[in-house]
């Protein structure tokens, strides 16, 4: 590790990067609840009896995110539903959003239009208010920033460290294929689902699938301190699609979330009456820590690609 | 304007962009006090009695805002003061911040590292706690985001758009060479003054000063329906700065107000008793709409730099 550190390597991967950055920081107020590490911050106002307020951040840049050459206004849609996915997560209500956007020096009025045309359908389509934001020219690629808050009531708050072992593990509808479908430039972020999810007794914890169940499962599991078995055979897979590409290719925004065994049964069928066209399923279950885990494939890492 | 549209030609100015930006997206909610167009977005909560939420998203890029070869420590703290200047020019108080940083792949431990240290020493100082973020790699310019939450008590609440023509404008501290002289990379937020000032009756609107006073007095002058007269000689100056530099280089992260005339002399008295270390200088007044603006140099646009 010495030796790692005079060489002035680069971080391996994002949680290490996080475990550098952390202690560069002050510790955050006690007002937070949850900071950096679940897919938004949690923050308790001492005036806001019995409801939380949540945080998020999330940029898209061109080539990393998308290809040049996308349609500005799938851009405009993505960029909004990305952190709205989130909120979903943490069983929140999306409020309002703040978007700094660099674009080429080259853009016109047209580009500009077409860009905010697919941000202002998300932003119609789930009521979030856009409340502010930048405007740059940069020579780099297109950039886009977008700050979210929302709120959640107290008893719906679900993070990704409350699952306990024995809990089964569930992910809404199918996976893998969003980038080579182009479904990740028009998925509908599950805000109606993860909301009613989080009011059900029984849901133990939630995040949402953006790298890929190959690399979001093992968070969630190490984040509740428990080991995990899933069945492959058992991940819903869109059209085409192989396992390995359910677990890898990453951009589902679907959520993954632990249920009580116990509960099961009951919300399984309550689900499908409230929510006849999507699926709700079954893929494995958490262990306690000392378990092996199912071996997985990584999926995506912003830091290693 | 017809042949305009037809050849995509680009927005003129920030504002013209903004007025497009604003007739795609939808109106924001009841609860949004002050959208697009003030220092921050200010929200109501209705369930907090008397404080009003700030929201604010700030962006910094390489030879944009700062050189290539900018110690990280420096571009650190310049990104977390800069949104907090805005807080301040609210009278707010900051809260939360999230930080999204695009770095270039070659970045290690070491640039990781500094670039927090000097964001970590910033968010002590101010006591702003950081509460997420995102790292990615980026073929790009370095680039970072930054979105900040605050509070302010209702009747603290200064917006740019409450000023009334006969008001003297006044500013704090000297102005023009931040740049030249490296000011603006180890400036402070005027965090205290603006909370102050805010709390003082006869205060009736603030900016901070970022893009110069030749842009940003006509932005409050506009914003307020009113027109302005300024002495230039009464300007104060940063040594060995010009007004003209006073008025266009920008960067000063000063606080511009406006001041009922009758409450000036006793305003005056109690900063400097406050603040011996800080001026407050009247540089001239607010006038009807219909009188003519002195004219002033433009500042600086990053839509036309």
């Amino acid at each position: 590790m010495n030796a790692r550190k005079q060489r002035n390597l680069s971080p391996r991967s994002e949680e290490e990067l996080l475990e550098l950055i952390r202690k560069e920081l002050p510790s955050p107020s006690r007002s937070v609840l949850s900071g950096i590490g679940d897919d938004c911050a949690v923050i308790r106002h001492s005036s806001k009896n019995g409801v939380l307020e949540l945080l998020k951040t999330d940029a898209l840049i061109e080539k990393v995110h998308f290809k040049t050459g996308t349609p500005l206004a799938q851009i405009g849609w993505k960029a909004l539903c990305r952190p709205l996915s989130d909120i979903a997560a943490m069983g929140g209500t999306p409020r309002h959003a703040v978007i700094t956007v660099a674009a080429p020096p080259s853009w016109g009025s047209k580009e500009w239009r077409a860009l905010y045309q697919g941000i202002g359908k998300a932003a119609m389509a789930f009521a979030v208010s856009i409340v502010g934001g930048e405007t740059v020219r940069s020579p780099g690629p297109l950039f886009l920033s977008i700050a979210m808050t929302g709120d959640v009531p107290k008893e719906n708050l679900r993070l990704r460290s409350t699952a306990r072992a024995g809990d089964l593990l569930c992910v809404t509808g199918k996976l893998g294929g969003s980038f080579k479908s182009g479904r990740h430039l028009r998925f509908t972020p599950r805000l109606s689902e993860g909301w009613w999810l989080a009011s059900q007794h029984g849901v133990t914890s939630m995040m949402d699938l953006s790298d890929g169940l190959g690399s979001d499962l093992p968070k969630l599991a190490k984040s509740s301190s428990c080991s995990f078995r899933i069945v492959p055979e058992a991940i819903p897979l869109h059209r085409a699609c192989t396992i390995q590409e359910a677990l890898t290719d990453g951009e589902d925004y679907e959520l993954l979330l632990s249920v009580a065994p116990k509960l099961w049964p009951a919300l399984q069928s309550r689900f499908e009456n409230t929510f006849p066209k999507l699926s709700l399923t079954v893929i494995g279950s958490l262990l306690p820590v000392f378990e092996s885990p199912t071996p997985l494939p990584p999926g995506h890492d912003h830091l290693r690609s």
